[in-house]
C-alpha cells in the first residue's frame, strides 16, 4: 500500500483511505470481527467470556485485539472494584456502526458465492 | 488466515468466510478498488484508458488485474476485430453491487475518521 494513487487523491482524503485501509487489514485478521460479532450478540462480557465466545485466540491476542478496539473507541472496559476484580466489555455506537458497515460485504459475499463461482468455472474452460 | 475459528463455523458457511477473506485481501491491494472505481465512472473503457484512469499501475499489475476481475465475473472483455485490435472493459452487474457494497465501509471510515482519532488520543493520554 505504499503506491501513490492520484486517481483517489482527487476525491478522497487520503486520511480516509488511510483508515480505510487500516480497517480491512484489521477485518482481514479476523479477530476483531469475531470480538464484535461476540460482543454484538452478548451485550456486555468479561474477558474470559469474550475468550470462550471467539474459540481458537490466545489470551495474548486476546488482550491485545480488546486493548485496540479500546483505543479505537469500539468498546468500552469497566472495571469494578469487586474481589476477585471484574472487567466487562461492550461495544460502542461506533463499533456498532462499522459492524454494520461490513455487514453490507458479508451479505453480498454470501448472495454472489454461487455467481462467483460460476463465472470462473466459465472463465477458467475459456482459457 | 490459517486459524480455526469455530465460533463462526456454526453461523457462517465456510465458504462464505473464504470468499470474504480473499475480497477483503483483494481490496486492501487496492488495485481492484481503482479499477472498479474508474469503470464504474467512465462506463466502458479501453485498457490503455483504464490504465490512465489508474496512474501507478504498472502494465503487469493492470493486466493481472483486469484478468482476475474478468474471471470472478466481475467485468466484461470485449475483443472488437479491427485494425489495430480494440479491447473494451465493462462492469457487471455483479461488480457494480460489490462496489456499492464497500461502499458502506468507505462512507463509515469517512464519518467517524475523527471519532477514531478522538478515541485514541484520549486512550493514549490515559495510559
Amino acid at each position: 500500500m505504499s503506491t501513490t494513487a492520484p486517481a483517489y487523491s482527487d476525491t478522497v482524503d487520503p486520511r480516509v483511505e488511510a483508515l480505510v485501509t487500516e480497517l480491512i487489514g484489521r477485518v482481514a485478521d479476523k479477530w476483531t470481527l469475531l470480538v464484535l460479532e461476540a460482543l454484538e450478540e452478548h451485550g456486555r462480557l468479561r474477558f474470559t467470556q469474550v475468550g470462550r465466545e471467539v474459540p481458537g485466540i490466545s489470551q495474548k491476542m486476546l488482550t491485545q485485539t480488546l486493548r485496540e478496539m479500546e483505543r479505537d473507541g469500539f468498546l468500552t472496559r469497566t472495571v469494578h472494584p469487586v474481589v476477585p476484580p471484574r472487567v466487562d466489555y461492550e461495544l460502542t455506537a461506533l463499533s456498532r456502526s462499522l459492524g454494520a458497515a461490513f455487514c453490507g460485504v458479508w451479505h453480498w459475499a454470501g448472495e454472489h458465492l454461487d455467481a462467483v463461482a460460476r463465472a470462473r468455472v466459465a472463465f477458467d474452460a475459456r482459457e
